[in-house]
């Protein structure tokens, strides 16, 4: 009997076991232009802390009683489209469960890159890696020297964010907490760490750019992006990709710095790896060559099997991963 | 013997009039180059708070001991430059006194514009007028169709926002505290008002936008950004220019809903008037065409003579002008 993780109600502030609920479910039958997938890999995502509220967004929210939805890495077991076959590796949303029969317009078939582990297109050749690309390059408009300041950086995105950024000519200061992620940070190339825990991140972030930053990838919100605006030189530009500071507390967001956007003529810019699809071609080109020459490493947080699932999810917000944060099945 | 308005001391928080005094000075000997002005028109506007911290900003502070700065506009009584004649009506940054000796290179003689005031340059053909253009436009790219939110609309740089966009073809939602002031901003042609002190902005907000926002003028800060944050649709964008409210408070800005950056992909860009100086031929040209055609009008707010020029500067704050805020000499 397949198994799914279902959203039982809303949480309110951080989730709970009380929302969600591990349980059977039934397949549909297999019917032409189907494909049975058994699930591989799931990814556990921030954003997906947003689709349990009720709330119309860029995503639609997961619905109550229905399993949880999210990348997945899968293999086809049985198929009735002529695009699959059995022992494909595929790239689709239906994760959150072990197994799973999906239309096959909806899955993505894993092309074929010597020494790329599938899981890596769940993050540095997926969503997270994509994040960090055109939020880097795009949406913030980063260029070769540059000083750039990204928080988290010791996450999935923040970790490709610093190694973009070094690959492209860039100085970079990573905050992480703790002395094991900084160390990690420091490992990836950042030219300066930042322990969050460690103090005021407006008195270490000043001691680490003395000449002030040009560039913020903000995965965090509230007091990192505070800090980025204390230290903002002209014509800073802030890629807004996440606010997981914000995502459970429902507490506002204090700025004490917020006026010297005008004074630096700061941008700010919210974006979503999707606004990027049309040019997927340059981010696979790019990070591909990257990953080969080694300039673009991954290290992964894995938990093992789905019973898993909903603590790798959970420890998203306490800090719990290095990397990427996946389930093998 | 000419009297100009000098800071004694930093203002913290309010400026009181403990921080000024208004007191006689020497006029400098008439050399070769200089010009002997006479003050008919001073300007008080709310960035002129900033230049009285200690902070380097994108315009120098004010040194204690020294006389205040801002526009001015003044005739000249004699000069030693061959630009410039006595009757000449010269706009110039000596304001706060009655009178000065200016060096020619730091005058502009103001252009014969039939039925043009010469105080109309302090105001809509002047740092304004200009802001609310280039940040309308510009900075915030706002295009025909666009649905506008203004704060401040019945201030100097906010009226002209108004009736800029309307001139443009765009929708405009406008707000201002009082009865008198929204009368004045519907006056100007806005579409719908919002008096701020008569409940809450975002439910005011989302009734008069219900389809939300494309463009936020920002002129306030605070509790008008974020009604602007709640109400912003897909790719808005936020010309940041003041946040008046945050000036004198030292009170950190509290946002309830910066995150819906990333969901909206809003664009928030700080700007000054100045940044736009290369493309002053277009603002003439425009905005001059508009005060011709009756499309854009000016009511200024006048106090009488020098020694109400710090209470008037004070009112900006208080919400004491309609318009542009003038001292007439």
């Amino acid at each position: 009997m397949p198994n799914a993780w279902h959203l039982v109600k809303r949480p309110n502030g951080m989730p709970t076991a009380a929302d969600v609920e591990l349980r059977a479910f039934d397949l549909p039958p297999l019917a032409d232009g189907l494909v049975h997938v058994r699930n591989r890999w799931l990814s556990v995502d921030p954003y997906m802390r947003g689709r349990m509220n009720d709330v119309k967004s860029y995503v639609p929210p997961f619905q109550i009683g229905q399993p949880l939805e999210g990348g997945a890495v899968g293999e086809v077991v049985e198929s009735r489209d002529p695009a699959f076959a059995p022992g494909d590796m595929v790239l689709h949303m239906m994760g959150w469960r072990d197994e799973e029969v999906v239309a096959a317009s909806a899955l993505n078939k894993l092309p074929a890159m010597p020494g790329v582990e599938p899981q890596a297109f769940l993050g540095n050749l997926g969503l997270t890696g994509g994040t960090a690309y055109f939020g880097l390059l795009e949406a913030a408009s980063a260029k070769p020297g540059d000083i750039v300041f990204v928080s988290a950086a010791a996450g999935a995105v923040g970790s490709a964010v610093v190694q973009i950024a070094k690959a492209r000519g860039m100085t970079v200061i990573g905050s992480a907490g703790g002395a094991d992620k900084c160390a990690f940070v420091t490992e990836l190339g950042a030219d300066a760490v930042i322990d969050y825990k460690a103090g005021s991140l407006v008195k270490q972030l000043a001691a680490a750019a003395p000449d002030g930053i040009d560039v913020y990838f903000d995965n965090v919100g509230g007091d990192h992006l505070d800090a980025a605006l204390a230290l903002a030189r002209k014509d800073a530009r802030f890629a807004i990709c996440g606010m997981i500071e914000g995502y459970n507390s429902g507490e506002p967001t204090q700025l004490r710095y917020i006026m010297r956007v005008i004074a630096m003529r700061i941008r700010l810019q919210g974006f979503i790896y999707t606004d990027y699809l049309p040019r997927l071609g340059d981010f696979y080109r790019d990070m591909g060559g990257w990953i080969a020459s080694g300039q673009v490493k991954s290290r992964d947080t894995v938990v093992d099997g789905l019973e898993g699932t909903f603590d790798a999810f959970l420890g998203l917000f306490s800090g719990a991963n290095t990397g990427k944060m996946l389930v093998r099945l």
